[in-house]
């Protein structure tokens, strides 16, 4: 039952646009109890070709209003915003948990490489921020990395609108130069690109993806195993409420599309009065 | 010279991005003593996947930016505000002359079609509000019209990613099934497509292509010419200022590639504090 006179808290998410939905999916898939509330930015999606300033203006006042609707616990599932504004965010939200999408995906991908080369596809502000990068190199100096700005990704995820055959060549042309760089593990940076996880591991079967959004899950639940205080303070009502800044309509079909919700529990918000 | 004290007017045309530069390239060939001022509205690029309320809201606020910065007339750059805004823009700026970039496609789509079967190709948004439909059978009611949402491109155009080869063939994919229809008339219904231009005369070398903007920057010599009036109001220093809300560095960039300017007079402008 939904207490509505609680003042227990929830997890927060946010993102861009429609992407973070596929973190969603995996938070609830290992925590399906907790409350979740989300944020997705779709009046001004998307991120990753604006200016660091911009960016950084945006995923604050994304934080701040899902710290307004009761959120202990901020997930940044877009990596742009985690590569360009994690930093001030910690800075300026110091009482809640933030946790970014960068760091779970870059521990995962270096348990998984056997011969530390590792590729990461992502929007072009999330590869000029060289966030996946550094973070590898501090782990382990010895790491090659090997970079792609595959920005087309996310309108072809969302657009849907060209056939299979093509999408398999676009997704080759973007993959195909990190593969001949030797990668055997790489990290898909954008929360659109786990559309295409299927797709990537037919066209390269031994190549190992990782799914940041999912591991992020895995490692948020053990934090919270771990982590008795901070538990007990959260509401497990399995109650999600998503919250968008445009296109309420778009959102629902998406959310019946990839986490097949039917009736969604969906508010339009407009990001200027908040 | 520069005159700093005179109370004549520009010519202020805006786009949601760096797209407009096409028709910006075709005002300067066409009327290149006239004084521009430009607004690319590149912290919310792109309109094209956003709700109508959304895409009215900021071109509204694009044309008052326009009018504070001494516009007297206002070119809709942009073929998504033009399609959702252009009446609401009409209506609460009764005393600037408004050009939006639909009309001007459609009446030469229709003068260039010998069978009147007319594609268009152009943003999601743009080709739900069937605005080019509208026009060309207001105009002729036998007129058949074939559409189809080509959002990948604007990304494509400015993300500069893929190969020669399947750039040609992502073209190919969007445009063929108009060509099975019988077109032999395509309207290039997004400030972006006309990058494309030589590419798609190369695959469909029949195809007769319709670049709005150049149709836009004839017309409006035409009508200067024939209002004196309206003319005498307007300076004439070939004075050319441009005004973005995001990235003014990539901005440039795109000035240097599409309109050959270097050292462009680039500002930088929050729209949340104009």
């Amino acid at each position: 039952m939904y207490e509505i006179t609680s003042n227990k808290k929830k997890i927060g998410i946010f993102d861009s646009g429609i992407g973070g939905l596929s973190v969603v999916k995996q938070i609830i898939k290992y925590l399906p109890e907790y409350d979740l509330v989300y944020f997705g930015d779709t009046a001004r999606v998307p991120y990753g070709n604006k200016s660091n300033e911009t960016i950084k203006k945006y995923a604050l006042e994304d934080t701040e209003f899902l710290c307004k609707n009761n959120s202990e616990i901020i997930v940044i599932a877009c990596n742009t915003a985690s590569s360009i504004a994690y930093e001030i965010i910690k800075e300026k939200f110091p009482k809640n948990l933030i946790i970014d999408i960068i760091l779970p995906g870059v521990e995962r991908a270096l348990e998984m490489s056997n011969n530390k080369k590792i590729g990461v596809i992502a929007t072009k502000a999330t590869i000029n921020s060289k966030s996946h990068e550094k973070f590898l190199k501090k782990i382990d100096k010895k790491v090659e990395v090997f970079n792609r700005d595959c920005s087309l990704l996310v309108t072809l995820a969302e657009s849907n609108s060209l056939s299979e055959r093509l999408v398999g060549e676009i997704l080759q042309e973007y993959i195909e130069p990190l593969v001949l760089n030797g990668i055997d593990t790489l990290i898909l940076g954008c929360t659109h690109y786990p559309y295409f996880k299927n797709k990537i591991k037919n066209i390269f079967p031994d190549l190992k993806l990782v799914d940041p959004g999912e591991v992020l899950a895995i490692d948020l639940k053990k934090i919270l195993m771990e982590n008795k205080e901070l538990n007990k303070k959260l509401k497990k009502d399995s109650f999600y409420e998503y919250f968008v800044s445009d296109e309420p309509q778009n959102f629902e079909q998406t959310c019946k599309k990839f986490l097949n919700i039917k009736n969604a529990n969906i508010k339009k918000i407009d990001f200027n009065k908040r």
